[in-house]
């Protein structure tokens, strides 16, 4: 039984997400379909690209992946099959999959076979029309040549990663806020390991932060520190308390780290 | 393997909706289970109503639709079971199913078949003792005469379309407010399709709005505008802004407008 | 097909949960996930309690529940695994599945086997990392045995029940605050029947009670009231209004009780 994952900025309050789910029921039975996140902040590619370039790498091979942070739906932005580390990605083409992109050879294909498409397709509600339809057919067995032909064009983001921007200095950005406050940047442990061995200063909101903690349990209360986190990436931290909530920032604010 | 579908408002914190697919299990062990959205506005009856007729007829024929929006839980109000569009729908009889009844040729029946219910019945949660049970027992193939006889004086509602108070006025109501903040009114875009040829003068919240626009790329930053959503009905939006923030309105406020 | 329920406070805006199941997935495809709730406070081990102690008995025999509220992520902290009641629960040592034990005869693993584990575990994400893959073996069909052995000194928390502190007086705790606020106590009803026969004052924030409710039709607007809940608790409840709202309380907070 195949799997269909989904990542969106729709929330749960609405009938969104149990629609997609209806058009993929009708066109595939027995798949099988597990949320990764449907709580992206509303329009920020960088954070859903973020998402699922953390989630895709634990799922089995030939899963399909729909990713659906569409800023742009209605224009002209087209939809796209990307195949990638053996597995699918269906997504509108602004960079939302530019994390997977880095990290897998990949194919892009332009998905232009519109009889796959729910009619009349919405100015609106692409996932509904046209991401949870193609998902279906692709994940009961057609090939991605039948949606579409590859491409070479298709958008990758800047900002996946810190610019070097002085010989001591970088400047970042952060990525996701996740549910315990924690502020996921796009600075990654494996390229700065150096947060752990040298004396550094890492600017986050109004605070300047210099620790570096291995764990939780090596966090003062009240004190903001650095962690690699699960994800892989350098983490303001807390222990047992909101980093975001303390330095009152959002998703895409900047960071900056000087490391001696 | 046949579907069951809940929208409830009962939110996604508790244990309430993972009990009531324990429940559902333990009677149909096969069963696909499918959350609309358990995010509906507590006890806000017409929301449920919209929200269900947005999402059932994208799933295949004979899903059972279980809604549980029930201020009056615990009171004398009855449980039934509707057959309709070739589909099945089990909720308390207080109106949530009246945008259904408005598309489709339907059958209600009162639920008294109380051994299928779960013993004792709780006075507040019959999500779990009530409606979870039967539509279990339905979905594995019990027939609906079964659980009750056919009746004619089930609830219905007024207010799920706008009301002609003048020549050239209407007055409505919000039907919801989803997770981009646009508001959703009861003004079908099929029967006003006038917004978009005539002018307009539209009142939601302290605003007037008269710009009428086909995608999202039409509407200024900052400015109101009437769109035809998905929904098929006619939204108050903003181009990548929250339209509820900006107007401070909830579900069941009232709108108004006047169409030259 | 063996069910796996999951219960966390890891919320639903990250790619947390989804992660969990892609692990699960990879390991035992045929699995049937459920989501009990992701909703537990961050880090409220007794609201986490509470939680899978009111949904469990509700699934069928054999279910493997999924319990991760773990503040002592990364630090010493026993991963176990309890055979109560015919199920089986995977949580962290830290006295989560206290109110399972009152319930149920119940046997004891710590979890040792680490060749179940993903490599390399983080000091973050033992969800994932662990406690996911842990249970993915576990329901395909490998028996307690292989995980570890039984130990006798795993935690359990006090406060499940309110202590009596005078003749007539009673001190105890807020569970949790559910979706509709009303406040759910540590006071079960069947220990305390008392409240529907007898005079009493009961504490919250501020507020003094003393009215017990048998439905939500006997309270007025604006009054507070205590009422049986469909948990067995005692609940401090409003009619159609949030009593979590109205008092100002949190999960944690004390509460006494007065009984003549």
């Amino acid at each position: 039984m195949p799997i269909i994952t989904l990542t969106t900025d729709f929330g749960l309050s609405d009938h969104f997400v149990g629609v997609m789910k209806g058009v993929i029921l009708r066109i595939a039975p027995n798949m099988r379909i597990v949320d990764i996140t449907h709580g992206i902040t509303p329009f920020q590619i960088l954070e859903g690209a973020y998402t699922i370039a953390q989630a895709y790498s634990y799922f089995p091979r030939r899963t399909v992946h729909v990713i659906v942070v569409d800023p742009g739906v209605g224009t002209s932005r087209r939809p796209i099959l990307a195949d990638a580390g053996g597995q699918f990605f269906i997504a509108p083409d602004n960079g939302v999959l530019s994390m997977v992109y880095e990290k897998e050879k990949h194919k892009v294909r332009a998905i232009t076979g519109e009889k796959y498409f729910l009619k009349p397709v919405s100015d609106t509600f692409h996932g509904r029309d046209v991401f949870a339809p193609v998902a279906a057919h692709l994940a009961r067995g057609l090939p991605p040549s039948a949606f579409g032909g590859a491409i070479e064009d298709y958008c990758r983001l800047t900002l996946t990663k810190p610019v070097r921007t002085g010989k001591r200095f970088w400047q970042g950005t952060i990525l996701k806020i996740d549910h315990f406050g924690n502020l996921i940047t796009n600075f990654p442990f494996s390229e700065f390991q150096a947060f752990d061995t040298r004396p550094f200063e890492f600017h986050a909101g109004q605070a300047a932060i210099s620790l570096f903690a291995r764990t939780f349990a090596d966090i003062r209360p009240g004190e903001l520190a650095l962690i690699a986190g699960s994800s892989g990436m350098i983490e303001v931290t807390m222990n047992q308390d909101s980093a975001a909530r303390k330095l009152n920032v959002a998703v895409g604010a900047p960071v900056d780290a000087t490391i001696w």
